[in-house]
């Protein structure tokens, strides 16, 4: 029989819930908490966050309804999106294995960040906010929102971690063909901010440092609020449509993965289409691997497991998670978005009971990107750098199958495209 | 009832095959014919083009079939992609029209050229040619080319207009990543493009120039097939796999145009698009206005209709066309595929007898880019500059409706995204 190439659910089969996996967790979440010193951080939450987030953030519903207006909005955005049967890669590796992976890069802003931000914006504007505010690392998250604020009709103003904001051009000149206003952080627009950057103005910047000064911003702005990328329980479960669509298309397929395989910075694309296979392992009895694709200078799921800030400048409460420590100073890689010190405390209480694996990719990324230019050549598709390492993952994964002769189904995610990233292909590769 | 943000048809009703219009023609498409002077252009032409090709271009059969393999290499390519209502634009311009967009952003190398460019490699490949030349404007023919030739197996050198070659570094390197050796024309690689590159090294260049350069460079390699973007028979009749899905859309949405309208340059987007609804119009007696949005600096549908060559060295034989002549200068734009001498003789013929209709907007492009600004902010998709130009047509034809109050059905093709293109809008917009 013909094999499928690619399988996509109609409109009207799309999910109208996202999946709350803190229910089914095998022990409860710790909550977040406050540290022994200073004022408290829980008790300026609901001053922080948007309110229907927060709700989110410990709420113990299994299944969340996505809003019938916010279901039109994602169509929008072109969801479902698409899950291929990669053939042509299969056919290259001649592994046994099969292959699949998730299509994010169909998004408008070319990236699985639109799913949680037209969901953040969507509910700031009902609650009355004129402006979100956000830091950014890799530029896919503030792009973004920068997106899901013109789409909703806010303003939006966007931190970008300065060794990125500096090499990436077209992407900040995206974010304001979108209406945003874009600063390098550590920028002198907030005190937390101006402390570093009037010892170097040329500061590289850190996705911890970004944060502090988008939190910063928006205190300030009582028509303000604060929109997080990653990390948080409400941003991953908004992602989990990533997966659910991605398990009604292997139904279509009539197969189900054996690996399920993303790059991990925060934990939000990873989290977003692993967590409804995670359900089906912990409730359904269900054997997969979970692995996260790591940089060797942000293997954060390596760290140390326990409670820790969530940015820089401590204006967050503490998270448990797995963490290099909220104060590390990290070498800039082109996979930008995987730079973060601390994962996801879901992902990281999985991790914690054995759950997740995880693997870290060497910091000079080549090896990274010579697999993610062989799956453009064959596929078609180019990754983000960070999606990168989903790739180079899962050719690795292929490849053991080739060695072992074993049939695994490999899924994994391609959270975004490359286009708006190609200076960090032509440095790696040397294109010219 | 809710009203539908998009629709797709499921991959299995995909249409199998082209669209094939030269029997309904009005009157018989005047065939290619030889200069007066000089070599057979005519006969040389089996030396010159993939022979399914050549076929294909003067066949009278209707429907032509797509060959099982392709269509599953178009289903790699992400093929069927959705029709979208642009409600959030319909809102923003409070226009009682209704409008809707084709989404050929959504090709593995953002436009619609892929879909002949893969074509034309699956029958270069079979034919045994080993590689592919070719000449780009705006750069989305090379890339789609580059692209064809990695997945089915085949080298690939293109020849690109310089003054384009030299902005847009990033879609230059995206080729190169896929493999293709890219030269800036005039390139002292031929013999046309020496005679023009030694009395001026940075010599903008053009599409006629570079088409002289790639089919020279096949010329002299038995191993080699040279390949052309737009213009002929084969190619729009490729390209109508847009418009025939598109139908198919429309009836889900129980809808029909009044007005379809695309970008023109040499005809390949506007002919892939529009010319199943030419059929209904030729065949079924539909009545649908066609517009093709063009350039002040490029408007060959208002030049004379005429034979002429299709390249500036005259290796290809005279095609009957609307042209400025084939060896006219033309200032760059940003919206650079859309500057080409000739029109496609089949759109061409279909002028001439009444049935398409024509804008050139300014060269200084500011009125095309803030449409498509608009566009992006509300819709979230962010135009190819060429396919701007669609937008600006589209939004104009909207705003009539505003100010009659009537409810006209416009479709409009995005043939590609601008993501490898910002430069253009940054400089027109004003970007930082």
């Amino acid at each position: 029989m013909k094999k499928l190439r690619q399988v996509n659910i109609p409109l009207k089969d799309m999910p109208h819930q996202w999946y709350n996996i803190l229910p089914d967790l095998p022990v409860p979440l710790p909550p977040p908490k406050d540290p022994d010193e200073g004022p408290s951080r829980l008790a300026s939450l609901p001053k922080l966050m948007i309110g229907e987030c927060l709700k989110q953030e410990a709420s113990q519903e299994r299944w969340i309804d996505i809003p019938e207006e916010l279901i039109d909005i994602y169509a929008q955005a072109g969801r479902p999106r698409p899950l291929f049967r990669a053939l042509n890669l299969e056919k290259k590796l001649d592994t046994p294995a099969r292959l699949y992976y998730k299509s994010e890069f169909f998004s408008p802003t070319g990236s699985h960040k639109a799913n949680t931000a037209l969901a953040q914006c969507y509910y700031a504007k009902k609650q009355g906010f004129e402006r979100v505010t956000t830091e950014t690392g890799a530029g896919q998250w503030g792009t973004a929102l920068a997106y899901g604020s013109a789409v909703v009709g806010l303003k939006c103003t966007v931190f970008w971690v300065r060794s990125v904001y500096n090499w990436k051009q077209d992407r900040r000149r995206f974010m304001e063909l979108l209406g945003a206003e874009v600063f390098a952080s550590p920028s002198p627009k907030t005190e937390s901010g101006k402390k570093i950057w009037e010892k170097n103005h040329e500061h590289v910047g850190s996705l911890g440092i970004a944060i502090s000064e988008g939190l910063e911003d928006s205190m300030r702005d009582p028509k303000a609020v604060y929109c997080l990328g990653s990390v948080l329980n409400h941003v991953l479960m908004h992602q989990t449509i990533i997966g659910l669509e991605t398990q009604k298309q292997f139904k279509i397929f009539d197969d189900y993965p054996d690996i399920v395989i993303s790059c991990f910075g925060g934990g939000s694309n990873f989290g977003g289409f692993a967590l409804p296979f995670v359900g089906d392992v912990l409730t359904k009895g269900k054997k997969i691997k979970f692995i996260a694709a790591q940089s060797e200078v942000a293997k954060n799921l390596q760290g140390e497991y326990r409670f820790n800030f969530a940015d820089y400048a401590e204006y967050t409460p503490l998270l448990k998670m797995y963490t290099l420590g909220h104060k590390i100073e990290m070498k800039p890689i082109w996979g930008d978005g995987l730079r973060y010190h601390g994962a996801s405390p879901i992902i990281s209480l999985l991790r914690d009971k054995g759950y997740i694996n995880t693997i870290a990719y060497p910091a000079d990324e080549r090896y990274v990107f010579e697999k993610a230019q062989l799956f453009t050549q064959v596929e078609g598709w180019l990754p983000a750098p960070e999606s990168a390492y989903s790739v180079a993952c899962a050719i690795d994964e292929a490849l053991k199958c080739k060695e072992s002769g074993e049939k695994k189904v490999i899924a994994f995610n391609i959270s975004g495209h490359g286009f708006l990233d190609m200076p960090g292909y032509e440095k790696v590769l040397g294109l010219k």
